[in-house]
């Protein structure tokens, strides 16, 4: 019987986060990058690897992509082991012409200088307004400013949230094969969330030693189904960027594929993403409701994710959720124009546990109770397509005034 | 020198309609079906013809389709000359099942009984909630009850308005070759319209005697120019209809390809199409400002297309549009995640007449202009892609709290 025949036993750590696995420190700092909102928050952060570690990305596939996401592409292409991470929020440092590129070279030669390692060992990730050119001195004072500590976790995630109503952390340990290794992330999200790239910053941190390329797939697997499964609102940021930064402090051999905790690892990475994913969507701008949407019995996974992710994403189910209007012929609309392929006399659909709709024919289900399974801030929609046998989970969450509201005056 | 060459001058009707166009009666009534809303409003209406006219029509993309679609796909097939319109309001007939098509049925032999025509010289549309069986009493004696007039086009209209609110209809006369065409038509729009099909219904209706092929493949090239170019939110209906009837009253030779007069009536049939798509797009649940998106120099149309559909139906910028918040690096945002192919540093955007990105290079515009160029109730976006010579141009409307409202009560 091999390692991944055994369900992992995860456990939670609380109040954990990037800096609960050994071998990273971090730190936040307020720099008065981001000027909206009626307090000063935290708006730089740098997180650094002790050691040199592995690392794998994933990015926006936006053509239009902030100057940090051409950089970490380039220094991640060189596949050197990196040392640290550094942040801001207010300014995304996008679509700013030759001087954004100058500047966010500057930043990652900042933070270099601050850990004493080469610029292109530093990663850089810029989310906030598009277009304006980012206030160097004031991020520069940010950075040295900064206070490095082993539970300074907590002060990184508090820099990178924009719209973010509350910060998303946590950590979970395993034990595999003889040790105990631990994942922590942090991430944020709130508008401009889309499938096409589901967070706009997730970061995770182990301390396991992970193989370069293992830990690549790794995190392209879990992101698909996870952060990719996560939508907000229909757009998709320049700037989405999830990292997973690996020390090694932990001990033993190099985790890749043939390793007896590869496994265990993958489990421990997808559970804090998952978590990471579901509180982005439950924060989504002005949301006040998490919407969970399977879709099930789909002729392919790529028609299951196809079809979860635009009922999870439409309009008219978001606002629907929100008046607790139990139109659920919208599900049927939605998936309709998933694009998938199906035969609606096929297809039956569930308001949480009430069938609406049982093999393309509406039940007798009472709309009273359909509206009351969409109270509460977790809200389940189930579609089976009646096609094969493909399943996928997505997540969203409901539109209400505060998005809109939100988004009319972010930038004044 | 061909008449292709020779700009077509329209004239438009004032206060007309579908019924403007010789050959056409039309009328409308109150069936109780529409029963949302504070007053009673039309909801059951029919257009007939005088005589047999022949029929072009597109219809939604969605896999999910409503009875009345599957029906009128049908009797087009068959290809035979049509009589008539019956179309209702407040129900969509729609994922209603194997009751829902004996329904539909049953709505057209009473129309076709009211005319004395066979029922597969009936067309059907049916708008409003879905996954409700159709309140068959109501609508039959809705049917019966309506008086057909050679004015009756703005019953018509009112008819098939949900949450619309204004009418939507307009006529056009043209000369060509001798003889008078005229060219009329009504649209209902407001919510789940999306570029896969622009509008929920559109009718349009002409005194011109058309060959079946050419009045076709018009219909088709003038909704990819318009009603395919509208964005309300980025919902598609189940039910989506654009239809052309040609009565043929005005007399001489059936318009095809080769017909003098052909480039003339196509010219009509887009006049009409384009203002009822941009009152489509202006009139959004809950809009306040009509947004009108030209992408230039795209590589290729469908990038055009592509490009100026995604920034027009970005909630991003609508919400943006609403604020008057000079965000306008949300328009790159939209133009990066659609899919087209460019690069960033070609790029130029202009909010109204100011440029604000030049060649990929942010300019020193004032943006308290920039924020005034979005006040009023037209809003123009533009960007320039830097990669080819193809344009394109989209509508839609700004997002407010109203749609919000609107769609979390729909059927409450």
């Amino acid at each position: 019987m091999t390692a991944a025949d055994q369900p992992t036993t995860i456990e939670w750590i609380e109040g954990g986060g990037v800096t609960t696995p050994r071998g990273f420190i971090a730190g936040g700092t307020y720099a008065n990058i981001k000027t909206y909102g009626e307090a000063p928050r935290m708006d730089v952060g740098l997180l650094a690897a002790i050691g040199p570690c592995t690392v794998a990305g994933v990015f926006t596939r936006n053509q239009v992509v902030g100057e940090p996401v051409t950089w970490d592409r380039r220094v991640l292409a060189a596949g050197r082991p990196m040392r640290g991470l550094v942040v801001n929020s207010g300014n995304a440092n996008t679509v700013t012409g030759d001087q954004g590129t100058r500047d966010c070279e500057r930043m990652a030669a900042i933070a270099a200088e601050v850990l004493g390692v080469p610029a292109e060992e530093i990663l850089v990730a810029s989310t906030g307004v598009i277009g304006r050119q980012m206030p160097m001195d004031k991020l520069e004072s940010g950075i040295r400013a900064i206070t490095l500590t082993e539970d300074g976790g907590y002060h990184f995630t508090r820099a990178i949230m924009t719209t973010d109503t509350r910060e998303k952390s946590c950590a979970v340990r395993v034990e595999a094969d003889g040790l105990t290794y631990v994942v922590g992330g942090c991430a944020k999200g709130s508008g401009m969330i889309h499938p096409d790239m589901g967070t706009m910053f997730a970061f995770i941190t182990t301390d396991a030693p992970a193989d370069r390329a293992w830990l690549d797939a790794t995190l392209r697997e879990v992101a698909d189904r996870t952060f990719n499964m996560v939508d907000v609102d229909m757009d998709t940021s320049t700037s989405d960027t999830a990292l997973v930064l690996a020390s090694g402090a932990a001990g033993g051999a190099t985790i890749d594929a043939a390793h007896p905790a590869a496994h265990a690892l993958l489990d421990a990475i997808e559970a804090v993403a998952t978590r990471l994913a579901r509180a982005i969507a439950g924060d989504g701008e002005g949301a006040t409701a998490l919407l969970e949407v399977i879709a099930e019995g789909a002729a392919s996974l790529d028609d299951a994710r196809l079809v979860a992710r635009t009922i999870s994403s439409s309009p008219l189910i978001k606002t629907m959720i929100t008046g607790r209007d139990p139109n659920w012929g919208r599900v049927m609309m939605a998936a309709g124009r998933s694009g998938a392929i199906f035969d609606q006399r096929a297809a039956s659909v569930w308001v949480g546990e009430h069938c609406v709709l049982d093999h393309g024919q509406p039940t007798s289900v009472d709309l009273a109770q359909v509206s009351a399974a969409m109270a509460g801030e977790e809200v389940a929609l189930r579609i089976h397509l009646g096609a094969g046998s493909a399943i996928a989970t997505a997540w969203g969450c409901n539109l209400t005034n505060e998005y809109v509201s939100i988004n009319a005056d972010y930038t004044t």
